[in-house]
């Protein structure tokens, strides 16, 4: 795949415009790009600018309103539950978790719980924004079925991430995981390649093992039996019974505290979802004196980083450490973005009128 | 291996005996005997009563002390941090988790973190305590070093467990998960049944996958490098850097927010082991009708239950459930107890002089 580097300030104001000529407001429009954008720059390509086109035809189709209408359903000193009213995810998401960071400030801790969202794009984000306030953070939403419990063949359950924070120096602990063993796009990726799947990834229609990656996606697609395997892997000797557990945490925390649909529920088959996700931001002062908890987490996280390698590996990393240096790298030198998508992104100019001048 | 099984009650009251012998009060001695009994009762017979030999000589050679001093550090109507002085595990957890719960039916949270305590027994014991106020609960401990991070060879984190629990009917979601692939105690198993271990289960001192048990257990006891590998095994194809990253979660919320020693700091080598935990109780209704989340989350379960299953297979669990009929069960038929324990509890009785009439 070809790529090209496009400076991620032209890409910012490009891609806002074009949300604002959509009809959302100057601040939802930044908010929308900086989660998209934030994701190329930490490396996480799959859930970047690439997804403009998607977002740019919606939005044309009326699929998604510009419209935002957030609701306050409940509310206490360290919790809220919102019902988002079909706005994009990103924005109510964001809203959220600043609420939760403004409620752990006078508080110690907030929770927020949304129902009634869309995608949100990445977990991560979210607890990303708690470190910037010096906060831990947590994360996570329900997403579409596309998952076996263990034992089963039918999909009941989402790659439903969990994402948490805690300050460090000189990286934080950012950790974002689908509790899948993987999500949908490396499927896409290994048939992109002409690649066939690992052991443990998914099932066929029986529940049996399929290493063919057209035939998962055909499956998924075509909302047949079959998919992906939680973290585990295949019953339960590489402990799938547990990424199946971590899947229910998602749920319960996102679609059952916020008072949406579960999983099997969430989509109307015509292309409507009822997300629900939840947050939280942590003061962990509450527990201590928070420096030096960040500094007995940082001797810690190089300890690690510091420790003798397996042979044929010469670093092992933590959780955040790659991509805050992917951050800084790409904020200077430029996001890949692959050529379609850069033509996608032509193609968006001329019928919007907005120059593409990257 | 044989069994023999004992009525828990008769088990129950002649443990307590043992541990009011060695100077616990009888409250303490209660706490910690339902602690290990409820393993037994929940199937989880590693942790249960088979340990009160260990117990019993720790405490005989002064390597435990029966006196309990917990000292609350720093409170707020929210949280707590304590400092177990070196108790049983299992009674500053109990008195911690019961802390959480008063906090949550105050507030709608309870955290509570807990510093220089012992090993705790089961996570999800506390969790169910959660469980019987109608609360959801969350408790995780770190552990002594066992595990290797992604890409190394010496151990540098622990088992590090996390659990979760959420009421619902008939039986509530209780997921108790270590972060490793599995725990030592299947080591041990595999070794004492003569067979191999199970691929991308543990690395030898290279950082290679071994299938040795044997092998791998002589160089935890020695602390040699090697160990066993993360949920989702070696390297990255499988998620291991997410069961690694779910292990530093577990840390962070013990070690880093009770301002303990990290994993692998907590054992002085000498016996004394320096652990921390993290629990929490919280109210759903924080954020709506909490009836109607249990019968939400009740429907969902049920229909995990009932959707179609793997071929080979007849029937799909949710996390509790067997271990909730476990429980019932070995109430009314007695707790399934190894021969050789039977007779280090009849050894205990003849130097303490308690009836073993079991």
């Amino acid at each position: 795949m070809e790529y090209q580097y496009l400076d991620s300030e032209k890409v910012r104001h490009f891609s806002e415009a074009v949300f604002c000529y959509h009809g959302l407001s100057e601040e939802h429009s930044k908010t929308v790009v900086d989660v998209l954008l934030t994701a190329d720059l930490l490396g996480i390509e799959s859930h970047g600018i690439q997804r403009l086109i998607r977002y740019h035809k919606a939005l044309s189709a009326g699929q998604i309103q510009p419209d935002v209408n957030i609701i306050t359903v409940k509310e206490t000193p360290i919790s809220a539950t919102l019902d988002a009213n079909q706005c994009m995810g990103h924005i109510s998401s964001t809203y959220a978790m600043n609420l939760a960071i403004k409620k752990a400030k006078e508080t110690g801790i907030g929770m927020v719980a949304v129902r009634n969202s869309t995608h949100f794009g990445i977990a991560g984000y979210y607890t990303r924004m708690a470190l910037q306030h010096n906060l831990a953070g947590f994360a996570t939403t329900n997403t579409e079925q596309i998952g076996v419990p263990t034992f089963g063949k039918q999909p009941m359950i989402g790659t439903n991430p969990l994402a948490f924070s805690m300050p460090a120096e000189p990286y934080p602990f950012w950790f974002d995981s689908a509790t899948t063993v993987v999500t949908h796009g490396k499927i896409e990726i290994c048939q992109k390649a002409g690649k066939q799947l690992e052991h443990e990834w998914a099932v066929d229609e029986n529940g049996a093992e399929s290493l063919d990656p057209a035939h998962v996606r055909s499956n998924i697609r075509n909302r047949r039996n079959g998919g992906i395997l939680p973290l585990g892997g295949i019953g339960t000797a590489h402990g799938g019974h547990k990424g199946y557990g971590f899947a229910m945490v998602a749920e319960i925390c996102s679609s059952i505290w916020a008072g949406g649909p579960t999983c099997p529920h969430m989509a109307d088959g015509k292309g409507k979802e009822c997300t629900s996700h939840f947050f939280a931001a942590i003061d962990p002062g509450l527990f201590g004196d928070k420096d030096s908890m960040i500094r007995e987490l940082s001797i810690y996280m190089q300890e690690i980083r510091d420790s003798e390698k397996a042979d044929g590996h010469d670093r092992i990393y933590t959780h955040g450490e790659l991509d805050w240096i992917s951050f800084e790298e790409k904020k200077k030198n430029g996001i890949p973005v692959q050529l379609p998508t850069v033509e996608e992104m032509k193609a968006i100019s001329s019928v919007t009128g907005i120059a593409f001048d990257i």
